[in-house]
């Protein structure tokens, strides 16, 4: 039993960008030296989250949507008042979310459905330089 | 320290089902090896959600109204337009609240308060076949 | 490799208070034999809940609005028809936000970023004494 730590590294366009990271979290746990046990995916930042959705552009414009529709951009938000950085809705948004997501992983596979991908939501209002945080833990 | 994995299996009705799965998971805890440490209980699938509640009649009505509140059936959906499958709402709440969810045990007993149950969210609109996996990790 | 439990208490006001509980966990982590690894923060009891958020006053009125908009005390709540404790509403927020947050550290740090701090998150309607698990696993 051991840990690993890796990062991906992504730039972002601002919200709301849904960002399907199956792949890349797949191709390090390839490469790492641990065969079975969890990936924890987290986001060390307090606009953007982890989830998992089928990645198709039918949702790609619906979850945004119920974002919008539940966390209007166009409320006030005392964040924007005293900070003036236009992002309160992004991070009600991003804690209401969660930073993190934890996946089940054997043989090197993560046990998703078929129709599951991982994503990072972008929440923030304008461009991001991202690091997604993998804690690997596991034989 | 190890990693071992199960799986739950059951029948789900459809929308909106919450089944409580505390006891079966305390089993399977029951029956592995390991005495202290996390379960990561997790769907493998896009519809599906595991969270915490009181479960008992008066919740059970509350939280699927509202689901239904925020994420209304009838809206229309990008997915729905798409695939014809009637359950865009199901995704988006799935991915709202999250497929899985992380348990800490000591003694082979999840640390769970004395009113707080373990549930399956059967979120889609038709009745499913499920496997919930287990991803134990501990000594 | 290993698993450690640490707990924290404290008592709260009743909702909706956030509580910055980043420097209570940091402290048990340098306490703990463990330096890289995650740590399961969770709540057991089906009133409160764990999120990361940027721990300043404009949040702290924005979170709760938007809880408060969503998920109004003032709705008619079978939990309370039933049990007349007047906290249905208390009940639904804190299964839709979730009643954990695992995350990782090195060297005995979590890898949060600079703006973002663990919450417990009081939803109940009243004052409680809380006890807060920290299920730590890793080298």
């Amino acid at each position: 039993m051991t840990v690993e730590t890796r990062e991906l590294k992504f730039s972002t366009k601002g919200e709301v960008q849904l960002i399907d990271i199956t792949g890349k979290v797949a191709a390090e746990l390839e490469k790492c030296s641990i065969t079975n046990g969890i990936v924890n995916i987290h986001v060390p930042g307090a606009t953007g989250a982890i989830t998992t959705i089928e990645y198709e552009p039918g949702l790609l414009a619906d979850f945004p949507d119920a974002l919008e529709r539940l966390f209007p951009k166009g409320l006030v938000y005392e964040h924007h008042l005293r900070w003036h950085d236009g992002n309160g809705h992004s991070h009600v948004r991003a804690s209401m979310l969660g930073p993190s997501l934890t996946v089940p992983f054997n043989d090197k596979n993560m046990l998703l459905g078929k129709w599951q991908q991982v994503i990072f939501c972008e929440l923030d209002a304008r461009p991001r330089d991202r690091t997604v945080i993998l804690q690997i833990i596991g034989d």
